[in-house]
């Protein structure tokens, strides 16, 4: 089973993802896509950490998504991947010329990994569009990203206060 | 009967509770968290004024909001709170030491009031990250709290475009 | 069979109202109320264009789009505008005195016109409140035409991921 699970900020989505990992009773792989730029995300991260259960195995990988998830997809594994929205900013600013490549990877090798696969990711698109032009180039990107991994994956739910919407 | 609305900018939301509130068949206590800080707020509050029914009660509340509630709650009573969103913006500006422990005031006060209480909020998680810390801070507050507030109330309803969807 | 499609950037708004298009079996009219103002407008006019069918009539207005509408509707017309978002700024920042009065004559207009026609329109209202005046206006406008364009719909629709979700 593979699931993208959308929401806006304090949306709930990281909480209703790792209930969806638990609910999965296979063992919890997590892959944290953060890196600890400032003291800012050193908490946020570290806020996620305590709400996670200790026996998850834990994988920061920012950049080569595709290889990790190929590296540790099994049968009776639940990957977690926390977030995508981290991922794509640091390509974004760090490997951009390599980006329409890893999606595209990303979007054919999912559908043949076994086990199950939870992707979380920031709706991002829903407000005024931005202004200035990253912000904008990142708001595509999201969108575009969040269309195809859609395609492929069995189960898209929406977070709003919380709650679940299933949008597939 | 404890409901929270939520919806974007002009999405229709005050007109929704309004109608849920007037649905209600009770006594209607307008509870107003705006403080007319500038022309154009003054502006949107006299809007709001206009289409309200005349025989409704208003009370102006910028920070008290539990104790308010504690005071008006009532069996016949419907309470409309409008909105939230200015509530944590009048706290976060005006009274930051006290903001969190006034939100775990209202969720856990809430469930014991008779009565009906519907709340409104603005949804602003859903768009590209703000750049400003404050805007930042103010986005992680509001989805906090619309995330308690979820688990209390009986229903939850989203509004987009006028049109409602229930989300609980 | 009017229908208002609504979604975020990125969202799959326009392919879903596309496809929509192609589904009512109708010759499909396009009105484009993009003008290519800077390069990456051009560019997302250009990659709009190469995703539609060849045979398609392409009207391109930027402002006088009821009478567009009345010139072009027929029952066995499609008209499908891409977007009302574009229009409204389109108005707002060259003919803002008359933009209360298009809007009104669009959504009185409407009901009456024969055939389908299928509206394009990007949600900006769940993100923070803008800071700048004109994007807080603009989100206004945008909340304001949605609810009454959605009144007068037979059929509204948000995209999210690709995925629509049925309004009404």
């Amino acid at each position: 089973m593979k699931e993208l699970i959308l929401g806006g900020a304090r949306s709930g989505k990281s909480r209703t993802a790792e209930q969806h990992a638990i609910d999965s009773g296979k063992q919890v792989i997590y892959i944290a896509t953060a890196t600890a730029g400032d003291d800012e995300m050193a908490q946020r991260i570290e806020h996620h950490q305590q709400q996670r259960p200790d026996h998850w195995r834990l994988i920061e990988e920012p950049f080569a998504l595709t290889q990790t998830l190929q590296q540790q997809a099994a049968e009776d594994h639940c990957i977690l991947v926390d977030c995508l929205t981290l991922w794509l900013t640091n390509m974004l600013i760090n490997k951009e010329s390599e980006l329409a490549l890893s999606v595209f990877e990303l979007v054919e090798v999912l559908p043949m990994l076994p086990g199950d696969i939870i992707f979380v990711s920031n709706e991002v698109g829903n407000g005024i569009v931005p202004a200035d032009p990253l912000s904008r180039r990142f708001c595509d990107e999201a969108g575009r990203l969040h269309q195809n991994l859609a395609q492929v994956c069995d189960r898209v739910t929406l977070v709003i206060a919380g709650l679940e919407q299933s949008l597939k």
